[in-house]
């Protein structure tokens, strides 16, 4: 019998936003898979601390980049690709054993995670379950205390990636929106977000929901340099009710 | 002392999909409050079932229509600001008796959540904190086994309240959708996701994450009455990576 591969949301980054499922889930893993930064830790693995059994095997996967790289690079994309094979190929031994493994997905697997692509190279061997999680936004929006979409809001979420002018025009389209995957696209979102007239309404939070985080309306931000996965959110129409 | 007034995401469905913080939260409070439709249980306090004290008070606030009415409707936004009114005012009393009160939500609650309008109502007055959850959608597309945004992908929510023309025009802009709030909007959906080239990829989720839950195709949906918390997904690019 082929083990299981358990693809798990961790949340935004509090651990106490970790769902039932998941903490009981890692609880019984004999085998703990996550995505690391080169020279980090794990935000995944920070967060799933209290539940790991200490008999657990741990696999950490680091990502061959230091820096953010283009999603159109070619180079870039055929890098990954090895490296996800890599990482897949080491999960299937373990559940060829027959043993579970816990994939650790900061926010929620299925929303912008790398976990999908270990998913699809596994998925269709072994049995696998995804449960999903609170997302980085969700975290995000609930401690900036932005009650975000009402009514018949429209939200679109945007990746910072995504040129000026597909930004700007994305954003005239929504009523509210978040921007993800900030960091060097930051003088890029903001010329857009000004464009689109949404400038004054955009606030800005890196590392929502954990102990140092760090929120701020847009235009009060002195930084250019912003974390990759910090995020600007435009919250949608309060309208009295 | 006033009490505080916790506002907890109760996630999709699945009662294992509550957070640690909002399961802590609900144990200790002294009253529990919640939305219902008329002649349901509610929702929410099903969720919370496993955790609420037996000492606990329940405020069961239930919904003044039993059938959809339009967003714009004069009436409709007149009576819910009265409801919603009521509401805050019975919060108020024990607040103001220095009892924290635990507001429980379906799904995230800054998210098309009812408790925003009590928020808006009690939050300059009363001590008050927000917990994230698990939102209706991430809970959908996990259990629907549909990874749904990589990359660059963009991703509307958009209400199925919206006229089709601008359901169109939105469903044109993006990578992935999420189309909430289906009801008697499903033909004007299909409608318009016929028009937008969408319908062959389009899955209908109604309760997921929920023991009766039912995920297909849309195209193999046979009922025309969906319920009006059910939701239609179209996945983003499957971008082999």
């Amino acid at each position: 019998m082929p083990g299981t591969l358990y693809t798990l949301g961790m949340g935004p980054g509090d651990p106490e936003l970790l769902t039932l499922k998941a903490a009981r889930l890692i609880a019984a893993a004999p085998v703990i898979a996550f995505f690391a930064k080169q020279g980090r830790p794990g935000h995944a693995r920070g967060i799933a601390a209290a539940h790991v059994s200490p008999t657990a095997e741990e696999l950490r996967f680091e990502y061959p980049f230091t820096t953010e790289l283009p999603v159109h690079d070619t180079r870039y994309l055929a890098d990954m690709a090895a490296f996800y094979d890599a990482c897949a190929d080491t999960l299937a031994t373990r559940l060829t054993a027959g043993q579970n493994v816990a994939l650790l997905c900061e926010g929620d697997p299925f929303f912008y995670g790398s976990s999908m692509y270990l998913l699809d190279r596994l998925g269709a061997r072994f049995p696998s379950e995804a449960i999903a999680g609170v997302t980085g936004m969700s975290g995000c929006w609930t401690r900036a205390g932005l009650p975000f979409t009402h009514g018949d809001d429209v939200l679109c979420v945007l990746p910072g990636t995504l040129d000026e002018d597909r930004l700007t025009e994305r954003l005239h389209g929504c009523d509210a929106a978040v921007i993800m995957k900030v960091g060097r696209n930051l003088p890029k979102i903001r010329a857009a977000l000004s464009r689109a007239g949404l400038a004054d309404r955009a606030v800005y939070v890196a590392r929502g929901t954990m102990d140092d985080e760090h929120i701020v309306p847009l235009r009060d931000l002195t930084t250019q340099a912003a974390p990759y996965f910090s995020m600007v959110l435009v919250p949608g129409r309060q309208r009295a009710r």
